[in-house]
């Protein structure tokens, strides 16, 4: 049994997430189904982390166990060639025995792409949330140093996901501004050692709702504290987040078919 | 009756273009159909030139004469929510009088969006030409100088245009590279005084078999004195394509409804 790591891009726009759904076309099945074309293989491919619907990756990463002796570079190719346009495999390399993309998994990025102001740019609609108004840029890199470091998150995490601990330590919280003629931009990079289920985007809507003058940056603290949904501000829209890389800091990777078989490698 | 000038936005990939046509939605469908739900006239709106279906535009200029005294920044937003998501209005100009979008342009800018190597940049599948092999783009530059100035562009004329001359001055043509994590990218610009049918995407065919070595930089002066369509390289496809912008050197606008009726002003 050969264990692989795939690198892989996708924009969600036209799927209903990564997870198989019986109500619609996932990247999994796509991705799946082209392993089947490919190999002759009906195998299990995992993600990372499951994105949800109209949610984008630039850099997801899976894990799979196979019985075929295909060259990495060869199944990249053949991937991205079977499935759809909006699919790439940008990269597929021998990894250790029992590689799990989840549970190996030790930080994540994510990119939350805005555009406010008082006409949309057509052209991003798809790959970012419009905001007809100005935003306060200023009180949201504040909001957004007082949510860095260690907290428990219980506030930002959407009902419905059992965890054993809703602490997360976001490693990174950036409010990015840019602008392009008349148009303004904003980009919230966030990266923590685990996410919990839409944490990101209940905390983009937190910090608009700041950038709104709607609260003060100070409010996110209280927001901490209560340990409840309700508290902090609405869930930012699927169309606007990008997973942008996983780390594995204690695992490594070859890009080519030699490693495969070689003991795990600490880096 | 006041003369406005609109510069407008689009997302041309559900167009059949800018202009009506009886097999499919144009730009100019929309736009007018907004007008009369707006204002209740029914009117003709003049685009700068017809993008063709597929192309996209980030200022478009069109001009039009009505009857309506909504301001020029009520207009503009009103046509905006009005129209579908992939057109903006960004603006709404009172004119000189008998202002005409075509007529009076002086110049207009094009950029054309490429990426190219081994992987498709999903993210950017609806806006650039995709070409799955390496490009010299050194060479490229060397026969984008070659072309630049005033030539007989005979060669790079689709058929099917009756022109009393096509002799055009070229008075930028930039082969502009960039690269982003794994992905290579190459825009190229292109400014003259007017353009012949199809004479951006034919340049850009030319220019991209010149950057996949099947041809020297300086061939493309074989291909100027030819002034045969057949001479040059292929067309490159629509969604590439960005109208930049237009200029309209001699005349002013005004952004406030004040300007109305007042003469012409020479810049």
């Amino acid at each position: 049994m050969r264990h692989l790591k795939l690198t892989i891009m996708y924009d969600g726009t036209n799927y209903v997430g990564w997870q198989l759904q019986p109500n619609g076309i996932s990247v999994q099945e796509k991705l799946e189904a082209a392993w089947l074309e490919i190999t002759g293989e009906t195998i299990r491919i995992t993600a990372s982390g499951r994105t949800d619907a109209g949610v984008h990756a630039r850099r997801q990463v899976c894990s799979l166990k196979t019985e075929t002796d295909l060259p990495c570079e060869r199944i990249a190719f053949a991937l991205t060639a079977t499935t759809p346009f909006d699919i790439s495999v940008l990269k597929v390399e021998a990894a250790p025995e029992g590689f799990h993309a989840i549970r190996d998994a030790t930080s994540k990025t994510y990119r939350y792409q805005i555009q406010f102001g008082p006409v949309l740019d057509v052209l991003n609609r798809h790959h970012r949330w419009f905001i007809p108004r100005k935003l306060d840029i200023g009180a949201m890199q504040k909001a957004a140093e007082l949510l860095s470091g260690q907290h428990d998150f219980g506030s930002f995490q959407t009902k419905g996901s059992a965890r054993l601990t809703t602490v997360r330590n976001v490693t990174q919280l950036d409010v990015e501004y840019f602008r392009e003629s008349i148009f303004e931009y904003v980009d919230i990079v966030i990266a923590a050692d685990g996410f919990l289920y839409n944490m990101v985007r209940n905390i983009v809507g937190t910090l608009v709702r700041i950038g709104l003058g709607k609260e003060n940056p100070e409010w996110v603290l209280s927001v901490l504290k209560r340990k409840d949904r309700c508290a902090a501000g609405e869930t930012a829209p699927a169309q606007g987040l990008f997973l942008e890389r996983v780390e594995y800091d204690n695992l490594s990777f070859a890009a080519n078919n030699e490693a495969e078989g070689e003991a795990p490698v600490e880096s």
